[in-house]
């Protein structure tokens, strides 16, 4: 069996090892440096995105290694051996300042800083990438689900649909990004998240006839059955077979949790279902349902009034469709004395050079969310923000508060404070989501959140980039 | 350290686990069943899938078992202790019939028919799907970046932007279908699959200048370096100065293996660069190309002419875009003693009943793909084909050579071959997608291929249906 999660050394891009051989070539391979992880375009064309897997990077950072087989595998692809014994001993050994888990993140700002050896970086990069963004993507999507099915259930069922690995991060993001519980057994194990299902069409199947399978289904569940009726026919056999198995429950003394609806229309189906259970003096029986669904089919249905409980969301929610990725990037922002900077014809993708902090402006009265203000890390003027892509543009915050977002998480290679729970981090992240005004919960055109550059950040960049011009004219 | 793919018998959905107590309590559990993993829709509007990731389904299979922590978990969420002592000795002991990995596969065949009793059939469901959908993804978007690059080099740079944990067999599956190799070190230790890289920006922003970190870089790695030239500016910084850097290799005697081009217009900025290298005197120095790749943009980039040696692509590749998923299903065929149906008003989604087998029909000249054909395990009349979705419609085949599709790859839970290497699988794709007429393999708009029933078969559906219709009237 090959262990993916193995905090391996080798869970890395090639060229950042070449790169590093190069480094460790040239006896530069402990300069230190500054790198920022951020992100440039929102997912789902929607207003916010709520940042997770720091848990599990934190968890990887402080393991990384590489053992002998990962030795050998290098030196058979052309590493020489000086720099293969150096990884031998390797460890990383860097900080990190970072963006709370489950807190709400937006485009162009650091969401997190990494300060160690230029090798220890580089080495990471690839890794840090891997399971913050998709994390981030999927804990984002999980929570525009939340937005339109309010107080309802909301169960993770992505698993068999999930990028095979993925699965288990997926399940992990989706409690953070809202969810109340996922199908997903290993997942709800590893990360103390609560497990939840239902039964499938197959164990319908297998009995020669509905209202078999169900009484059998329920006299070993009689706490917890939630009933699939669309087997043969939602509101002919099943809602009557479920019904039925619901009051023999009651002579029991027992309670027949829900049914679920997994196909058809599900705002009609879910209507005549509540009033045969209603009618039949079954209020109590929840509703179900699942079947492709994403954040704008739960709106769609909840507007119709459909008397829905429970959604089960699997495809759409575990592979964060229609994005499938978010673009989060890892850039030099420091290296060996000096500020750095990568400039670029699309001015949006030239970067911030220098260590940085990000400070949140909050509106004096309630506290909600106003703006997100780049400064340099050693400054905390955040009376003025500016817009490099709108030249001149600015605005002045007077008497606001601010909260600062980038916090020590990780020093010299050790975690700084406990892990924290799924659930911790989730209700953290509902506490944050309420201070963002509405208007930028939008699932379609949502208010853009105002984010910008201090005045000193500001000035460093336009150095830098009059800098590199003044170097490359004269060279060329 | 949480290690995903430790084959726990956790690796499922919670119902699956509800579902095989109630089949314990009623003394069921060991009845024999047999599903069928099939799909329904080919990805990305294509006329053909490559099937993948059957290797690391057999290898889980093979191991997969209940922990002590696991049942410890198990009984926390109101398992019974007679059941959690049954899975203590859980071992998959089924078998399976399969396509080979690599084949060309089709929507609504069974690709793979899985025997055994109702309990372990039902645990492994969703590891199953989740291992299966997913690579069978990846490869088919590999191939079709295979068809349209042709002889020149396709890498996987995906690691970064895929779904965590999904990089991992991604970078797997992407071989298979066509790729030559991966930047994913893991991986290619892993799967013994070649390893490749460039470098990075970061690598020329950490120097002072760029003709520097060339220099450097080119001096570490002699054989082995492909130099990215965008860093400040392509042609006016990075070609120069990688022209520079080749001259010196010369006088070493070595060669530059390439550049990279990794923003910009690509067809225009790979012919200038061509150009300059070439009049440099350097005509074999090659041209790699990066930078949101896809099938549709590298066939755009060929049409212009765009002299491109090799395409460097991740998040296309490594998500499945614009697809995320294919949708396979598992579906019960038999159990008990009986063919088993689920019928549905959608017609599409009616199962096939029964233990199936899948011929392929070839041409009798030049042995080319013509179309597949599900019968009864026990049959092989293969000479009249019908489509059931087409009332009446039927094609029939005369003089055709044919062979069979499902071979048994394990028995009583063991493997029946030895593993093969993902290189040899990859080999075995390519000439199984040689058989298949280019007609099928048109990127928009491909012929659809003939996907059929036999005459015993089409007998078998419609008995089961009329049989459950009537079951059905009579109870109503």
């Amino acid at each position: 069996m090959n262990n993916f999660f193995h905090p391996s050394g080798t869970y890395t891009d090639h060229y950042q090892l070449t790169m590093s051989q190069a480094y460790f070539s040239r006896s530069v391979g402990e300069q230190h440096v500054v790198f920022d992880y951020f992100f440039r375009k929102l997912p789902f064309n929607g207003g916010y995105a709520i940042f997770a897997g720091l848990e599990n990077l934190l968890d990887i950072l402080e393991h990384i290694q590489f053992n002998e087989d990962d030795i050998a595998f290098l030196r058979q692809w052309g590493f020489d051996s000086r720099f293969t014994d150096y990884l031998k001993n390797f460890r990383f050994k860097g900080s990190i300042y970072s963006s709370l888990e489950g807190d709400i993140v937006f485009p162009t700002r650091p969401v997190l800083r990494v300060e160690g050896s230029i090798i220890e970086t580089q080495i990471i990069e690839t890794l840090l990438l891997n399971i913050l963004n998709f994390q981030t993507l999927i804990a984002t999507k999980a929570s525009r689900m939340l937005h339109v099915a309010g107080q309802r259930s909301l169960i993770d069922f992505s698993m068999r649909r999930a990028q095979g690995g993925a699965a288990y991060h997926a399940s992990r993001a989706a409690i953070i990004g809202g969810f109340d519980a996922t199908s997903n057994v290993k997942s709800g194990m590893d990360f103390n998240i609560p497990v939840s299902g239902t039964m499938g069409h197959s164990f319908v199947q297998s009995f020669d006839d509905e209202l078999s399978a169900f009484r059998q289904f329920a006299q070993v569940w009689p706490q917890n059955s939630i009933l699939l009726v669309d087997t043969y026919n939602s509101l002919e056999s099943g809602l009557p077979n479920a019904i039925k198995i619901a009051k023999e429950m009651e002579s029991t003394g027992n309670r027949l949790k829900g049914i679920r609806l997994d196909s058809g229309d599900l705002a009609d189906l879910s209507k005549k279902s509540r009033k045969m259970l209603d009618v039949a003096g079954l209020p109590y029986v929840n509703i179900f349902v699942s079947n492709q669904l994403d954040e704008f089919s739960i709106q769609t249905l909840l507007e119709q009034k459909a008397p829905i409980d429970g959604f089960g969301v699997g495809t759409n929610l575990g592979t964060g469709q229609p994005d499938a990725a978010l673009d989060g990037v890892y850039k030099l922002a420091y290296a060996f004395d000096k500020p750095r900077i990568k400039i670029s014809e699309n001015t949006a993708k030239t970067t911030l050079p220098g260590k940085k902090q990000v400070h949140r402006i909050l509106d004096s009265e309630d506290g909600s969310y106003l703006a997100d203000i780049i400064t340099l890390n050693e400054e905390n003027d955040i009376s003025e923000m500016h817009y490099p892509l709108y030249n001149g543009k600015n605005t002045h915050f007077h008497k606001c508060r601010s909260v600062v977002l980038l916090h020590p998480v990780m020093k010299d290679g050790k975690r700084i404070n406990e892990p924290k729970s799924v659930t911790e981090i989730a209700q953290f992240s509902k506490e944050r989501l309420h201070q963002l005004p509405e208007s930028y919960k939008r699932l379609v055109n949502p208010q853009t959140y105002r984010v910008g550059l201090s005045s000193c950040l500001l000035k460093e960049r336009n150095h830098q980039i009059k800098n590199l011009k003044e170097e490359h004219s004269s060279r060329l």
